[in-house]
């Protein structure tokens, strides 16, 4: 049991006992719970048809949301990155989950990603705006241009999030990469 | 000698005290020289009467180099964000260091800032863009705020620093406001 809890990333073997004993001294109300929480999940939670979203039903609470706005796609890497950026409640239009980023170090390449699904639903469906929320590192920005290039004749308006100074950043700790974009893309205090 | 060592940021007794040793075990060598050294910088190193910033010249090598941009002015809030603006060599017009920010709990008013010098240069040079690089705090974009109020009606191109997404950042990690303005500001992948 120990050996499987330190497989579960962020926590190393020491934690894995201390976690083991804590269970142990509380079978009745952490360990069998836990237990069959863990397997009542792996059997209701699935992967949404359409965007990739982990949810209990298929499609997900995302794309079946008729409140939503249907035109708009935000591309994502991971289940954790749409979860960020559904945290704020700063964005009401649809997602894909891509599932990682082109990576030739590590063999990825556009087959393994779901960028095929991604076409298919930017031919079917009325799509106006394609925002591409890859991470800011290499292999995101590399995967946005990929994706950019092959939906560049279907979809009219294609965006990145943009780049800069994090809010509550200070000049001192930040990069010098991020500062020069921040100098480049600087916005007009009247606009 | 180790109160006054500890009083240094970043430095706590325990260490004051480990430097004070290897100081004393090196007399020669380290301690009389950095000695010597700290006397002769306190004398030579002096504010640079145009922009504030330290040199062992008044005006500093960066006012007073001809190849640099004369018409912006680059305004941050201390040397240190000076040196991280320099740091790249992204940036080639002049600096104003306004020495702070504005904060009514620390009971720090416009008065306390470099602004009417700001304001004299802004007379008296011919000046078209003033770039407000303060930290992307609340107190720097307060102060960034009351600096452009003061001087729009005298410079053509007020501009801030791009907030966003700073390179190599991953949606997961990245707080909701910063999340939320990039979204706001996202770019066109074509432009």
């Amino acid at each position: 049991m120990i050996n499987q809890i330190s497989k579960l990333s962020g926590i190393g073997k020491r934690s894995a006992q201390r976690i083991a004993i804590e269970l142990l001294e509380n079978k009745e109300k952490i360990m069998i719970p836990l237990g069959q929480g863990l397997i009542e999940s792996a059997e209701t939670i699935k992967e949404c048809e359409i965007c990739g979203n982990f949810d209990d039903v298929s499609p997900c609470y995302i794309c079946s949301d008729n409140k939503r706005d249907k035109s708009t796609i935000c591309i994502v890497e991971s289940v954790s990155d749409l979860w960020a950026m559904e945290r704020g409640n700063i964005y009401r239009g649809q997602y894909h989950i891509i599932g990682g980023v082109l990576s030739a170090i590590e063999g990825v390449g556009p087959d393994d990603l779901n960028i095929s699904s991604l076409l298919k639903r930017i031919e079917n469906d009325e799509i106006t705006e394609v925002i591409l929320a890859t991470n800011a590192t290499l292999e995101g920005q590399t995967t946005a241009h990929y994706i950019s290039k092959q939906i560049e004749n279907k979809v009219s308006n294609i965006t990145r999030l943009a780049n800069g100074i994090p809010l509550g950043g200070e000049l001192e700790y930040i990069d010098e990469g991020t500062l020069s974009t921040a100098l480049a893309s600087r916005k007009s205090m009247s606009g």
